[in-house]
Formats: C-alpha cells, structure tokens, sequence
C-alpha cells in the first residue's frame, strides 16, 4: 500500500483543486432537505463510471453509460428522492434534460453532464421542481459537504472522506461523498458514489483502476442483499495538480490506484456502517480460500446472511450460521478444516468445536464493530467484506417507504 | 393435473397404510416439547431422498444420502432442538447412533433407517437423551400428527396433509409433513419434509418424481434466503395398496408424479405462511419467460428480496421493488415490456407506469394471502413461488435463538 497518505479532516468532493460543488433543496424530498445538486470541474476531466448489474436500469444509469464511454466529462447532476427509474421514456427524457439544464446554467456542453438519481422506483421525475432547482444552485469551493448531505435518502449521515498525497512530484488529493442505507447489495459499484481528484490520470487507466477500487470496496459491502437499479460510481480526474498524467504504465500507476481504493474502501465502510436500521459495523475477513473470487464471495455470504445479522444484532455467538453462510456460498470449503473465530475469540478450529468462553464471544460483538474471521486452509487467498445486523429498524424504515 | 384428488381432513404422515409413528420428549428442546420421533413402515419400501446444496452438509445428510441411494428403507428417524451440524466426527457417530439404536428398537436393519436433524447448529447432540427417548418411543397407526410436532422448531404450528386418489385399480394414499421456519431458502429440498405413501413405485422412478416435486414446490419457497445445512426430503412408498409398481414408463407415471407435487406445494405453502415472524404469504407468479429455470429464478428473487417483504408486511405497494428484484434475478427481462400487477389491480402494463388506485393496491396487500403477479412478454414459460414477509418479529427470534 501507500507509503504516506495523508487524510484531511472533513475532506469531501471540493478537496481537490478545480471543483465546485453546489445544492438546493429542490422540493423533491418531501422532508424539505436538500436534495439536488451539481458537481463541477473547472476544467475537463479524464471520466470513469462502474454501474449496476441489474438488468433494469434507471434512466440515469442508461445515459451516464453511453456518456462515460467517451472518457470524458465536466460535472455530475444528482438528486435524491426519486430514482427516475422503471420510468420508461419519459424517464431517460427527464435525464436527459437535467443534463441540458446543467450544462446551461455551468456553461458547458450536455454531453459532459454525467447524471445520477436515488430514491423511490416507479415514479416520475418532478421536472418543474428540477428545473426551478437547478437555477438556483450556486457553485462554491467549499460545497462538497452540502453536495454530501443532497445525495441522502435514508443515511442518518454524510459519507466523504479526501486524502492528499505525493505523486511522482506533485502533491495530489482525491475526494469522494456517496450515499447508501438500503437496497445495498453493489455487483459493480453501489447506489451512488462520487470520487473527483485534481491528478492528471489517463481514461483508459483511470476505468481501470476504479473498477479495481470497486471490486475491493463497495462491491463487498451489503446491506441487505437487494442489488438496485441505480448503482452508480463515478470518477472526475481534472489534472489541476499539474503531475505527469499517469497511465498504467507509469510508474506512479500503483500509488495512484491505492490511493483510490483507500478512498472507495473508507466511503464503503461508511455504507455499511450506516445500512438502514443497522448499530453495527460487521468485518468478515476469509482467508485461506482457493481463489480470491472464492475468498470474496464466502465473505459476502457471511455479511449478507439475514441469520447471522439478526445474531449480531443481539450479541449472539451463533456461529454455525457462519459457516453455514460459507458453506451455501459457492465457495471450496472443507468444513472438517475450517476455522471460525468472533473477534478474538476462536470458535472453532480444523473443524473442530472449541469449549469457548461464551461471556467472552458475546463481548466481542457488543460494541459498533464486530470482526469476524474465517480461515479456510484451502490457499492463500483472502478478502474482506463489510455489512451491518439486521434490526427491527429496517423492517420499521422499508414497510412504510412510499407512503 | 388430476382427474380426481381427495384431500383426507388431519391426515398425515400414517394416513398411507403400512406406516406408524412414534414420538417422544426426549429433553433436546429446552421447552419440553415432542422432539424426538419415528416413522416406520411395516414392510419394505422403496426410498428416495432430495438433499441440501450447502456444501456444509450436516452428520444426517452425509449418512442419509449414502443410505438414500439403496432405493430401499424401513423408516427415518427425527430430532429436533439440535442440527448435529459443524459437529465433525463426533457428529457422524452419533447420527449412525440414532440410526443403530432406531433399528433395534423396531427390529430393522441399520442401514435401512435414515436420520434427519434439526434445531442449534455447532453443538453436539445429547446422546443420552436421544439413547432414552428413543426406548420410550412407542409406534402408532395413528401417530402422524405428534410427528409432525416432535420435528418443529420454531415453526408456531405442525405442517402436515394427506390425500388419496385411485392409481390404476388402486386406492393409494400419500401423507407428509415438514418443518421450517428460519434458514429456509432451499436449494433442492426444504429444512425437514417426509412423504410417505402406500402405492409401489420403483425406486428409480421414486426418485425423479421426487426430485421434480422438490423443484416445483420445496425449491421455490424462501423465508430469509439462508440455505440450511440440514435440509433433507425423503419419500418412501411401502406398496401396501396393492397396486402394479409403477416406473417411468407405467401409464399411471403422470399420475403419482402429479400427485407428489400436489402433496409437496400444500407443504410448501405451509412452510412460506409460517416462516419466523411471518404474518402474511407471498404467492408470486411469473409469466412470459424465456425458460422455466428464467421463470423460477425471477419469482424466487422477489420472494426473497427483503425490501419488498418489508413492503408487504406494511402493505406498502412499493412495486419498484418487485420489478427491481426481477432485474437482478439472473433472468432475461426487458423493463419497457413488462407487466406487474398486486393481486388484482394492476401497476405496470408494457413497461408502461399505470396511475393505480393506491387504496385499492393496499387492500390487495392487507389480507393473510398476498398475490404479484409479473408476465415478462419474452416466451411462454412460468412459475409461482412462495415466501412471507418480513417483521420485527424475525429478528427478535433470531437475535437470540441460541441463548
């Protein structure tokens, strides 16, 4: 990893040289919070996008598709409180137009707009509001934090991080804010994410280092196994910094992707911790599997098991559901080999049960993180993924969502 | 289907002549309750058993499959409180144990019992007890219905049915009875499902019958999406009525076959109606897939979305989340032609959002049956799927199930 990276305390999207940032409260929240706003580079942008791998996309999912793929882009338009998705053409024709009205008042072109939208399914766009909103959004250099709050739907609180560091001989800063809470289950990236940087990154690399930072972060977080149809992680890297723009081959190529995933790894802990109804962070750690997709998809499992969330929400060293969530995972697993432990406390060994101390494995789950490890002594592959427990919260938060 | 099916009010597992049952309170449930019993057929018959893809297969299952592959059993011997699963060999010794001990009891050969558990993973079962009960245990011709408690778990109430109909010149009978509750999202038979029947079947045959029942009944139920490492479907078929044996070939084949599959959905449907917590059941249909394997995929997916459980549970037609859980489900779908309706009232039509009677939508959501259907206009293929909603109550159960 990095040698040195340094984290700027309350960082977010407008860290990095060359961005600003701007919000209203548009009226598409029914709470009357923010809920609209703009991000935008001075300059232009090397782009990246990872997206949902549900098959019914939102409109805005359809347009920053085709957008991406040119490599390029200016800003991102997003709102929350509405998904524009399941919203037929009418849909992809209101994210169209929140792009040209973007592009309008930033002045720069329609097809440098990338668009992302969160919030309820099935619903059409309030576009007057949308519109009206739009034009009163003031960008600032300091709006990364605001932008942060718009973005929520049901988070308790903001996600954004921004870390600064030293490439080739420029110092350069990443930034990012995303939203998460429900419907958390990213196979490609999760329901919204925004990272901008001012290094001077080539597209090519730049797709490929986010997909890399995807795979590594939020695509191993869950929070309650519904994969959504808004997914969306996007990456603005405006060259402000002033380095060598960097390629796969350069040798900066590796500091600059572990920065990102640092960055993405940070921001996907931060869903996890705050899933919707959640009180705990849950780490499960998989080591020893055959592959690194195995090692991925065991520790997802785990996380993702509506069992083992219920234990952790009570305290309950419960394991065999553990292994049980390896076991129907897809992953090589030998359950006369396995190790389990809760913490530090080990549960099991080479498949054997140990007498453990059940005082003492309760503890290890009683506070806002709980660690749990699982070797498989099948290899040397290991992954990490993160979720959280399932409490009476979330049934509460997603039976009463529309109305 | 059948010309002609007559359901038998109470009946069960010992409505099929030649069978008896026996159970006991052997202690293994801290509650008291029936937890240990036997099912026993008067003569020889032939076996077929459907069991768990977990690849953390408990002690009964591994002893099970190997005897199941005879084709023949005299009878199949339960306890629940205690999965005997992660238990490693001391696991295996015990389940050959209850076998042993169940076959001198009735005067059979061991390796003609087979032997299910389920209750707490990871913790050896209590032998003394099981050693106890099981001398106790006294065979009924009328000792269905007690079985049908000793296998319960957290289930709130016993799962059983029976039904004769005419096979050739023979009256034949079929009963069953099964458990299920919590971890229940099977992936070839559900957590505990015994069927036994009167009518000679050939084993070969017994078995695809089965298999095929299992897939368009027990396969497409979820409760929480946790495949269990305990699940185990046996059948036996005892020939006490009479009648020719049938194979594959025998024009009564159609016949049994559909039978089998009527038991095995009215014990699904009892399984998804009583999941833990649950207070309402989730039928939902798909039509107008490319493939029956599409059809089911995408049915079980919105069955086991947790957002749409917690939609159904408020009665909220958050209706996004059905066709969002299709999207992600692995089947062909394209968003611009489906329809999606709840119950009767309709909420997509070609893609198209339909301005729905929102009180209507709820009524259609407020009974103890609730109906979605879904026709993806892509080929004429379709399934229906069970499950339930998800409460507080789930994770209030689960929260502290081992303590």
């Amino acid at each position: 990893m990095l040698a040195r990276v340094n984290v700027i305390a309350g960082g977010g999207l407008t860290s990095p040289r060359g961005f600003r940032a701007g919000s209203v409260a548009a009226g598409i929240k029914k709470s009357g919070a923010l809920d609209l706003c703009i991000i935008w580079s001075d300059r232009d942008a090397a782009a990246a996008g990872v997206f949902t791998t549900n098959k019914v996309r939102a409109a805005p999912v359809l347009l920053s598709v085709e957008r991406v793929r040119r490599g390029r882009a200016r800003g991102i338009v997003v709102n929350a409180g509405n998904a524009n998705a399941c919203t037929a053409d009418v849909g992809l024709a209101d994210a169209r137009a929140m792009a040209q009205l973007t592009a309008e008042k930033c002045s720069g072109a329609a097809d440098d707009v990338l668009v992302a939208s969160t919030g309820v399914i099935g619903v059409a766009l309030p576009m007057e509001k949308v519109r009206a909103g739009l034009e009163r959004i003031e960008l600032s250099s300091d709006g990364g934090a605001d932008a942060a709050r718009a973005i929520m739907t049901t988070d308790t609180r903001p996600k954004e991080c921004a870390i600064t560091f030293q490439l080739g001989s420029a110092t350069v800063t990443i930034g990012g804010a995303c939203k998460g809470s429900g419907m958390i289950h990213p196979n490609m990236a999760t329901l919204l994410a925004f990272i901008t940087t001012d290094a001077a990154i080539m597209p090519s690399f730049l797709q490929a280092a986010l997909r890399d930072a995807a795979d590594r972060s939020f695509n191993l977080v869950s929070v309650d196994g519904d994969t959504s149809t808004n997914d969306s992680l996007f990456c603005l890297a405006n060259g402000a910094a002033g380095n060598t723009p960097v390629s796969a081959e350069s040798p900066e190529a590796a500091v600059f992707r572990d920065a990102l995933t640092t960055v993405a790894v940070d921001l996907a802990k931060q869903i996890a911790r705050d899933g919707e109804g959640a009180t705990k962070l849950v780490e499960v750690t998989v080591r020893g599997a055959r592959t690194v997709e195995d090692a991925r998809r065991a520790a997802r499992s785990v996380t993702s098991s509506s069992l083992l969330k219920s234990a952790v929400y009570g305290s309950d060293p419960n394991w065999g559901r553990i292994l049980c969530a390896v076991g129907y995972s897809g992953a090589d697993v030998d359950p006369l080999r396995a190790d389990v432990r809760m913490g530090a406390v080990w549960l099991m060994r080479d498949g054997q049960i140990l007498q453990f101390d059940r005082a003492a494995a309760v503890a290890q789950m009683a506070g806002p993180d709980v660690f749990i490890g699982v070797d498989l002594h099948l290899g040397s592959a290991e992954a990490t993924a993160w979720g959280c427990d399932l409490t009476e919260q979330y049934v509460e938060i997603n039976g009463k969502y529309t109305t």
